[in-house]
């Protein structure tokens, strides 16, 4: 955090209602900033680390600007000036002058603040001048005019998190594609379904990663769902939600200038005081990525389960082999992507535990905890998509399957028998396979010898094949 | 768990592909039953104990035989005794007929073959036989055709669910209303919104209790928005999700009949094999309830805080006297209500861990604890249930205000001098808000002997009831 | 609930400060537990079901009734008729005068002025005297002399807790011992271990279950070491710690009167504020109670992962059939056992967020939030124990082990190539271990080829029984 | 994650079990490294970013080759080149050489592959030989001799938390001693006791501040029991507890030397088996450091409380003044320090929740997770000792007090009439507070109008500094 210290440099002299604080003088962030830089030290995390929220941050500033200009709150020259700044940061330039800790306390005013005065100062040297010289354009009472912290922070918090979940919406659908390639590629491949990690009844290899795609198809909807409680706004609503200090127009403008320039489907929330304490749409976000992570979960632990052998286990199927996987063990190989992948859910876990303490801790007009809340969650997505894409690209589109011994599970499970309880009814199938699983004979040759089936019936029903099938080759066909 | 035992009763014998077993004549369960009543000691809990369960499962049962008679697959007689004997079940009758653990292993198989064998007994005394006389109606072969414990549990669980939900939708919607209510009384009374616990600027109480209005008004809506995903169900998928067992046309038809007779609009999910897995409609309501549970946690920690004092706290307002509040402090009288609001919510957020836990842990062709995951759900529903009626009735709707005190922390705010934030800026408002803070003096005071402002400007600027009420009025109308 | 119902019965009419109240004329409680009554209506669940809990409070009023008697601040009739009556709830009577919510709020005032109630209703009963004709002896002034419900009912509370914990360290034990057994038995029998679910080294059955049992042994005496912080209490600090109302005798006379009624190492906090809101020995009771349930998480996930199978999965052990585990299969069984101490841990885990949450939510000079706390507490250890009983029962003392099939695990598995690694070096032997894996061939079989290694050296290096000893029979010796 | 390029640089060519690899000439790691920089691209953060951790694995490979080396197991000029090598890195040179991802899989292979590669390399070099050149010095043979990633990585893991555990035991320290000062400060000043939010008794702020004190002491003494736990090791334990490739006598060696480098009470764990998956040390660092954070979050929570105001809240104390709290209000001041602080501890309720999955999450020899464990107990107790650190510095040390308004709380509360019920009994006592409750006046007043009792005696009884203190002045003798 050395950016707090100013000793030896070039500074210029700033004032706030504590007081006096010199301020680098080739910066473009202002005594709040500075203040705040010194005050929180405890991430080692600056708002940098998370681009999204910069530049959404800017994006609000710059519809805040142009509804201003528009009431005729904000003179053209200055809306310019403010608006051509934002424009800037929304394009990725001065992202470094963002160095606040993100578990920032004060709700997200210091990195107001640091919006304003970075937005103030750009907007003074387009103007033609000094940065400092507030008395042109000031932070407060021109960049963050009809605003406050309290309306501009989660609204650029939410689009920050729209702006990370289209990543990992790629990502999902990507690792979905993933696991619909390989099941088409083994849709006719029959293997064994094990319930309650018992022999069940046949099914494919397609079905089984054809099951994978539809998990991560259904998130991929699950997070489109999102948008409707991330485009909830509060612009205008300021402090507390009454719009102290904003023209009452600002509300509706500023809504819809937020929505022309992100193209979303921005609204202003019904009920500004309710909407300033809500926090149901970082919860229904967090639930969701949580979810995302339980199926990622689920197919890591599938497929750390099927691999497992090579001769005293499963070994249903074999992931790539991507280094060596013991120090002592010579030649072993682990399956160390799923794992890896297994460990990030169990972050992502963390992380809804993380956020569900946050959301529950307001208190009256205001939780305070915005900024815990949106790192962890960008964080967690960050996460998240980074783990898809190594899932995929190290571990699911390298998979072999063993089809022999699939097929041979199939043909091997006594809980085939089910297959026979139209003809011969439960209780009687449940002898034939209880015959099979003590003898180690197959439900075939128990059959044979029990019943007064004929041989062709009994192939007829106990054909894997056309077992696994029974309700259709769902695999085949991309949805 | 005394229901395990047969000691000195009169018994008939039943056998299964374990053995023979003696279950007492007098009940209506059988076998299967009787030995997951001796296996499952554990909750001290049985099935009868969530009736939505019981008749939910029947109502599943009820709509297989339909769909089975009406393709054939069962003759008539036998299915007009099955359904007979699932709509008495669904009228209430034979409630003590599930005593299994609710904390069973087994995926639900035990609940669903006692669900079997009390249909088939009873079908049977319907159908004018003798009680195990499984020649005529068998659990399994009738009573489960064409179906598995692996679809039929989770439809089960998930039409209870909704059951539940019902009373739950409700209740949020009577504390919705009550604090409505409650706002509509205030909508004129001004007092501090606070933020960060620090004074801010005048709201009305009306605002105030509106917000909490607004929170379960969105949590009624996220109730409904559960439908679709608690009525994608998976029947006709049989043991692994690939039929087996079920005639192909089965599936559609039972769903069918399930939407008729439930009126829901009952979709079968798209890949069984995936929805034989897919946990995503529990984590959901897991996080709607939790969601609502933040919000009605949000509501209770603020009432104690406004209740404050009598004489050293915010006192704001008076939640309603219920009881001594102490045994040694005479005259003490504490918000009990809003306390053991306060715990079922946290009792809640344990829920949603277990939820979590148990929906993240299946293995390959199924996850065998929808048991613990049921149970938790109907539940933490219950227990919110109760305690929202609790909160209106003994806490919400006995609330007053302490109304001069409230307009006077509004006109005592060190921050209202924001209104003057447009006359003189923000670092000259600054300046007042600082000396009205340590002299103790208000804004008003210290603004006419700091600016040239007129009295009557400042009167107009600072005027709490204006201020409270810029962005209108929304307690008043009725949503 | 409806207890709170006094419609038609005789009663008797008793008043406190908010008014006055009927309470049934047959029952020993008074009118601040008729008003707790009325006033939760949550849970369903009343004190009555923690019979630890009300025999608890007995306890400590007792021995404050005798410090009380000891300084001279309580007559000696008073006395002995208070304490005649804690005795009698000691010994297990008066139980159903025991009725309100467990998810009460107010702290434990409730169940304090309940126990006040009660006890002073049944002396006045043996020194002669009417219920309800408090002039002779009154719950407040005489029972609960120098005593709060802040300080008792933590008392009571931890009481509680160690009185549970008491069976959950014997069924921890039997379960440690039942394990040990198993090894015992099976010292000799050489199978596979497995890391990363990948073929590693030779172990024995033995060593596999002595695993387990260390883990329980461990875990017994974690929940000894829970005894000091259990036993600091805070008597005589009454309301905020202060000890207002309480001679300042007192606190070490009541300290010393129940450390010798209950035997157990009782201190009196240092820090009477700070123990007023420390809830450190819950969080430790929580923790050490999750662990055990992750301990047994453990053994139950690996055992129905050995259990896997019969023919398609690892097969090397059987747990006991305990029923019939599908209702389409015939003759499937699954392990349903281990599968419900699962579901047990999971619900352990809620619990310990749920005593988190509530742990963490004190305010000021009280946590209000002990009624959960210790309900969730208590209802844990009571689930965990139940699930150790019927695991040990129904589950570990029947399981068998497939011999051979663990000893040809051991022998084929490629890993084995580490014994090789001394003679050859890692980077060799990591060919043998390949090839060995690709090739379906023992690690034996490669070497003989592959290397100068003679017969007789091979046979030394990779004798599996051998190698699974390296580090001694763990499992033989009881320890 | 460029690490992993390696294009146009000077290479050389190393092998594994996979196959080739370029590794960048100047680097330390060999291909193991390499294959793990390029497959865990998850978290973005390498092992140096716990250089505890990079230092910590040097020390135990460092006590392992003394081991090596007195057993004869490594020969005298080895060891010496292996021993200076682990010593530099123990110094802290070479850090940058360990580039992997925190989040790698495989239980930590990859970070013990690379130890052993970087002092491989590194001891070759000190020896005179080219890095790479391993038939001098090989990574596995020699430097990983006796050992395993499954007990080498888990006790590195644990030497690390020790390490990290001392500086947030120091912050613990200071910030208890901060608390401290301030309690002497105000061991005379009266202000009042509040239970469930209500007006209680009389206390001093002396005692309050003492409180937090009390906390933080208790929770050094807790850190310092972890020790044992922690210094429980596997050393010898090899792959999966049976030492297979360890001379027997290498686990106490190693042991003996680990315990006299670090002069930590090192001892080997009684079952090797069990140790290898018993994760029950770092459930009890996370717990410890979660009920340090349930502590600092009530210090957090209380002081943002008795900090509301200025005017419409408790106002008992000022916390210090750190920057501007609004965008909006101009001159509010927010207790950001103290918000700050409650955010951490979110984030460690986080970590909890992620380390239980993990700890849960063991299959049968081998939990993989350390990885994910490890790093979130380093991050979360550097975030707590980077908070304490803020908390005292910027908030705690500044606190003042507003002793007047205390006094005059004590003083107003009807509750203080419980210092009547010993003369007058809890029931007038309570009629004499409901009074002064419902009129506004003191308790003395009403009780002088209702009572006999002398002025004198009420003077007495009413005594607010006298009441306060009745257990002793706690907060005066330094412990």
């Amino acid at each position: 955090m050395n950016a707090a210290h100013t000793a030896g440099k070039a500074t210029r002299l700033e004032h706030d209602c504590i007081g006096e604080l010199e301020v680098p003088a080739d910066v473009y962030w202002g005594i709040h900033t500075q203040r705040a830089i010194g005050n929180f030290t405890v991430s080692g995390l600056a708002d940098w680390t998370h681009p999204q929220m910069v530049r959404a941050y800017a994006t609000v500033k710059r519809a805040c600007a142009e509804a201003n200009e528009e009431l005729g709150l904000l003179d053209h020259d200055k809306a310019r000036a403010i608006i051509a700044a934002c424009q800037e940061i929304e394009g990725g330039r001065l992202l470094d002058q963002f160095p606040v800790d993100v578990l920032q306390g004060g709700a997200g005013t210091s990195t107001n603040m640091n919006a304003n005065e970075v937005i103030a100062n750009r907007a003074l040297e387009i103007a033609g001048h000094q940065r400092g010289d507030y008395r042109h354009i000031h932070p407060n009472d021109d960049v963050n005019r009809s605003q406050s912290t309290n309306d501009t922070y989660p609204a650029a918090c939410k689009l920050a998190i729209i702006d990370a979940l289209g990543p990992l919406a790629q990502e999902t659908k990507k690792l979905a594609r993933a696991f619909h390639d390989l099941a088409d590629r083994h849709a006719d491949d029959v293997t064994i379904g094990r319930t309650q990690l018992q022999d069940a009844v046949p099914m494919t290899y397609g079905q089984e990663f054809h099951a994978f795609a539809s998990f991560l198809k259904a998130d991929t909807a699950a997070l489109e769902r999102l948008v409707p409680q991330l485009t909830t706004l509060n612009l205008g609503a300021t402090a507390i939600g009454t719009g102290i200090c904003a023209d009452t127009r600002f509300r509706a403008a500023a809504t819809e200038h937020l929505a022309r320039i992100t193209g979303l489907p921005i609204t202003a929330a019904p009920d500004p005081i309710a909407a300033m304490t809500d926090m149901s749409a970082y919860i229904a976000v967090s639930q969701t990525v949580k979810n995302l992570a339980i199926h990622l979960k689920k197919a890591a632990d599938d497929l750390r389960l099927l691999n497992s052998g090579p001769h005293d286990g499963f070994n249903d199927l074999n992931v790539p082999a991507r280094q060596a996987g013991s120090s002592i063990m010579p030649g072993k190989v682990n399956p160390v992507i799923p794992e890896s992948v297994n460990q990030v859910c169990f972050r992502v876990f963390g992380m809804d535990t993380t956020v569900t303490w946050a959301a529950s801790e307001g208190q009256l007009q205001l939780n305070a905890f915005d900024p815990v809340i949106s790192h962890e969650l960008l964080k967690g997505i960050e996460l998240l998509t980074n783990a898809m894409r190594m899932f995929r690209e190290r571990c699911v589109e390298g998979i072999t399957i063993n089809a022999a011994l699939g097929r041979r599970y199939a043909e091997s499970s006594p809980s085939i028998a089910a297959a026979l309880n139209a003809s011969i009814g439960y209780e009687r199938a449940a002898d034939i396979a209880k015959e099979a699983s003590v003898s180690g004979r197959t439900v075939r040759e128990v059959a044979a010898e029990r019943t007064d089936l004929p041989a062709e019936e009994l192939d007829r029903l106990l054909n894997t094949t056309a077992l696994a099938r029974t309700l259709g080759q769902t695999c085949r066909e991309r949805e």
